[in-house]
């Protein structure tokens, strides 16, 4: 007969299951499909673990990666909100608050509250940790995007402007050396996939 | 102009981005589609952030999950080997080797030998970190089967015996906790899905 406490675990590992069928904007990076919001959280935690030492400050690399997996959990009651989405922020971030007390309530007692204040960090973005955090979760999508033609910036209509303005400060709050790198590569993107001029020589 | 560890870092990052189109033989538990090898070790840290306590002796959490994050990423190259299937251990442990040398080449020094180092330290399965992430990378598939009317059971006709011997060893080495929730999740399920007696009385 298990505790209470691991069959509450498993009850919540079972529920976050569904993460797997969040489907963002961001495509794969061979173009073959959406990125689902699971995957991410993996991939973005790949960043945390490598990139550390471009953070701005010094983190704590374990509590970053921890944000990393958990920061989407919310997306298994109230999907994913695209950057370049119009909902309200501040309905957002109620309704993601609602899952948050919802489906770490899950977990036993301390660890349903360490998770979500942990989410809460991350969320309000003033520690360190969550700085770089929030820094890794738009560089992750940027690269994609950069690497797949212009991914959600096609769909969308995004231009140079729009997206130094989304991305800049957020990346270059967590990590300028990330930022300097990222804002050449899409200076160099929206350079190559300018139309040619209407007054050329052809 | 980015560092050259940075550039190799995001060369890395970008290179196992295929994970996510490495298709496992573990269904979701909605039981939509197979799961993908990049998703699983998502969920798989999330096994390992949240179930440490069970773990037969003092892990470290950090290097648990930092394990289960990077312990599929051969996958890139050989793919998936199913835990049922047929093929020769040592000439699959060579070319997951020569794997792990491809793809952790790809990053700076020295972190390409730590994350090399660490991805033997799990695959030989000897430390306590290891052996407990070990028993999770078989706890998550098996409660995944459980809860999905068999899963990779069914298809490949596997039986009661045959579960207990793959799964056992392994997770009740990591976690006798565990494995005794597992067990009673497996016995049950058999028990339930064994078709009725010929000698019955209908």
């Amino acid at each position: 007969m298990p505790s209470d406490t691991l069959v509450q675990q498993l009850a919540f590992l079972r529920e976050i299951d569904r993460l797997k069928s969040v489907i963002r904007q961001s495509p794969l990076l061979d173009g073959s499909r959406k990125e689902n919001s699971a995957e991410h959280s993996w991939h973005l935690a790949m960043y945390g673990l490598l990139l550390r030492e471009h953070a701005s400050s010094g983190v704590d690399s374990e509590r970053v990666i921890k944000m990393l997996l958990i920061h989407d959990i919310v997306e298994v009651d109230v999907g994913d909100t695209p950057l370049h989405g119009g909902s309200s922020p501040t309905m957002q971030a109620e309704l993601e608050h609602k899952a948050a007390c919802r489906l770490f309530g899950l977990l036993p007692e301390p660890q349903g509250s360490e998770f979500l204040e942990l989410w809460q960090e991350f969320e309000e973005g003033d520690s360190e940790d969550a700085r770089f955090a929030k820094a890794l979760d738009r560089v992750q999508p940027l690269i994609a995007n950069v690497l797949t033609g212009g991914g959600t910036w096609s769909d969308g209509r995004v231009d140079l402007i729009q997206v130094l303005e989304k991305y800049g400060p957020t990346i270059r709050r967590g990590s300028p050396v990330l930022w300097s790198a990222c804002e050449a590569m899409v200076r160099e993107h929206f350079a190559r996939d300018r139309p040619p001029s209407r007054t050329g020589s052809a």
